[in-house]
């Protein structure tokens, strides 16, 4: 979750709740240099990663969910498409080459501030190692994924999103849903 | 373009550039209390809604490229979704009741730090009016719409999307393009 910024991060100087010009809401405003710091929603960008039928999981070494079983995803860095923030969190978590295929999912998690977009990559290789982030890694085929063992119920979603898609060519169509608090661990 | 924070938000502390453990790349660090400040991609939604056979254009009030003309769209806010944020920029720039149809493309621009999800909508009524951040607003059939006078590179695109998609049902396959810096102008 996101924490309130409380100092200016321009000048240094206290921010106060203030309803800018033009504007129909509260914001945070700089009271020393008058910046509006705007809170915005974070990208978070992963793959369903194939080889054959076998997806790549990832046992997670990092909080939150440490311990569980996950998607190579993460936020988007400035300076990168989706697609390449993807394709260098398949490389961080697993050491995995991938190829992007499509989108296959839009989940939007308001409560978070979270907009996931999740692609259907092919895995260039089956040599996969944990990175620092991952205790373990492993291609699963569909039967043998630990559905109890997931870290976030977006990972679920898309697994079973990319399980229906299973024997299709992209591009696909991709689902585009928005989770209430009642199926959003904290991600 | 998003400036570079140097003063903590949290305590208030200057800022340096360090790897942080478990990273490989240099980040923004709290000298005082060490948080890591992570500067990532902002989200814009918009929509190219029709009433009939026409479009709605809102005339730019605001920089950058005031007088230009764009569809409604604008950054997401904390606390929404995509469809959400859309369906409020609607609302703000052009009084336009709208309900969103599917997604149709996905523009990314990493030289601005943007992802733009962009959909396409029914205009409820051809009831619309100028915003706080249009000068005036106006529903546009494909052949008028003012080409050279359009404010943003993804704004041609997503018009043009929406021709090729003209009299097709949703859900739709979005395109998804990365812009490189030639056709990314200051959105």
């Amino acid at each position: 979750m996101t924490v309130a910024p409380r100092f200016c991060s321009l000048c240094g100087g206290p921010l106060e709740l203030r309803r800018p010009a033009v504007e129909d809401r509260l914001r945070r405003v700089c009271s020393a240099c008058g910046q509006v710091h705007y809170e915005n929603p974070k990208i978070v960008t992963g793959a369903a990663c194939l080889f054959g039928d076998r997806v790549l999981l990832c046992r997670r070494a990092i909080e939150p969910r440490a311990g569980f079983w996950t998607v190579p995803a993460g936020f988007l860095e400035l300076g990168e498409s989706p697609e390449e923030g993807a394709t260098r969190e398949a490389r961080e978590e697993a050491r995995a080459e991938i190829a992007i295929e499509g989108l296959v999912a839009v989940y939007s998690i308001p409560r978070l501030g979270q907009v996931q977009l999740m692609y259907r990559a092919r895995l260039l290789a089956p040599q996969v190692a944990p990175g620092l982030e991952s205790l373990e890694v492993g291609l699963f085929s569909f039967g043998d994924i630990p559905w109890a063992e997931l870290a976030f119920p977006t990972v679920e979603r898309l697994l079973r999103r990319t399980m229906t898609l299973a024997g299709t060519a992209p591009p696909f169509i991709p689902v585009c849903e928005t989770l209430g608090s009642d199926d959003a661990r904290d991600e």
